[in-house]
């Protein structure tokens, strides 16, 4: 008989399903464990439930067709980056917006606000878009091996995106900016801060309310990006001299 | 009557088409420039024939719906970076080929070799597929307003792909690389090459051939990154370091 390939991602549980001990995961994760994966009691699996730990666990036992792992271990922060990685992107249309998603998450990326600019095409993403968003950032994180699940928005204006982020070492894409250097980063604790414009780029008035907000133009080399190349590059750069 | 926008992207004219003082844009081409941005004489533009040369041209005639630009101007190396990026990406499924191609060709790859490897599913790309990523690296280099049409080929094995690479410097993304930083990057002028594992990564004889060959391993981090994030991660940080 063909051995079942045990799993080498982690399986997704609800936050309120994970006690001191064991956790039991949602139906659809338990009856991948179970049916493609052939588990049995005592297989071990991981489980992540995007709060930032990730917990080593042995199948135990199955009640109403729900997997109930035992906890044997908890690998708090593992497949995180040391700093949190904040990014405010100008909308661009829809199929950049999940490319973003589906790039930025595993790269570490710990918020991504979507933010509709003057520029932009189409004003804030709903709640059903971002609903979407979520669960392809919720795939990206279990591929990735990542255990903090990155918050994702969509503000209204550059404004209101600034208005909801906290302290930290700002960055923007900016044709006039220089290159990014490792030594820009400082401070070792601080969330880093990136901003890239909408198709078409920030108007003067949102360069304008970055500027004054911190954020420090950094060049994107000699060629034109798209928003989503632009993003992808800026948080590569930045997780990379951390 | 409102004014036709001018073009921001540069048209196509193959080198053929090219002579010392004009150049004949490509039937589609022509059509854009005639009657999307409703182009007269004496209306300027800019043309790329994949060569590494942007060609600052006025329009002068259209003979047999084709549009016949006088030179005015050379800029040789626009939008190109200061050294050649040659990439050996190990094969994924088609979908993540497409989006190396669309975000790696502006951030300024020269070469691209999707090498069929012992974990690819499936064998090298034939001539058709070569063919529909050249289209599709074409209208990247147009919107991103680079000059060289980067070579993209699929070898049939990795020590193929090895087989026709010049010399470089050469670094490979690797579980137990180090991070890639600024000073790993030596001589000014020889092309940087690096390589990037299909999805399961570059086996254990792969992987060899790479190191034997003079490939540094280098970490992308603590997460997981599938080909085409990897490879586009990859580029982003070697770019940035030039």
């Amino acid at each position: 008989m063909e051995k079942p390939r045990l799993p080498d991602t982690p399986f997704w549980v609800e936050p309120e399903s994970v006690d001191p001990h064991r956790l039991k995961l949602t139906p659809d994760e338990s009856h991948h464990l179970l049916h493609v994966h052939r588990a049995k009691p005592g297989t071990p699996f991981e489980a992540i439930d995007g709060n930032g730990i990730l917990y080593e666990c042995v199948l135990e036992s199955v009640e109403r067709r729900a997997a109930v792992g035992r906890i044997v271990g908890r690998r708090e922060g593992a497949g995180e980056l040391p700093r949190p990685i904040e990014m405010i992107v100008g909308l661009p249309e829809w199929r950049g917006v999940e490319q973003v998603v589906e790039h930025a998450v595993p790269l570490g990326v710990t918020s991504l606000d979507f933010a509709s600019c003057e520029r932009s095409v189409r004003g804030a993403l709903g709640p059903q878009r971002v609903a979407r968003l979520i669960r392809i950032a919720r795939a990206a994180l279990k591929q990735s091996r990542r255990t903090r699940l990155p918050s994702i928005t969509s503000s209204r204006t550059v404004q209101a995106a600034l208005g909801v982020l906290g302290s930290g070492e700002r960055f923007m894409a900016d044709p006039a900016g220089t290159p990014f250097t490792a030594g820009a980063i400082g401070a070792p604790q601080a969330p880093i801060q990136l901003a890239v414009g909408p198709p078409g780029g920030f108007s003067d008035a949102e360069r304008r309310i970055l500027l004054d907000g911190g954020f420090s133009p950094i060049s994107m080399g000699p060629s034109r990006l798209t928003t989503e190349t632009a993003a992808l590059a800026l948080v590569s750069v930045a997780r990379n001299s951390m």
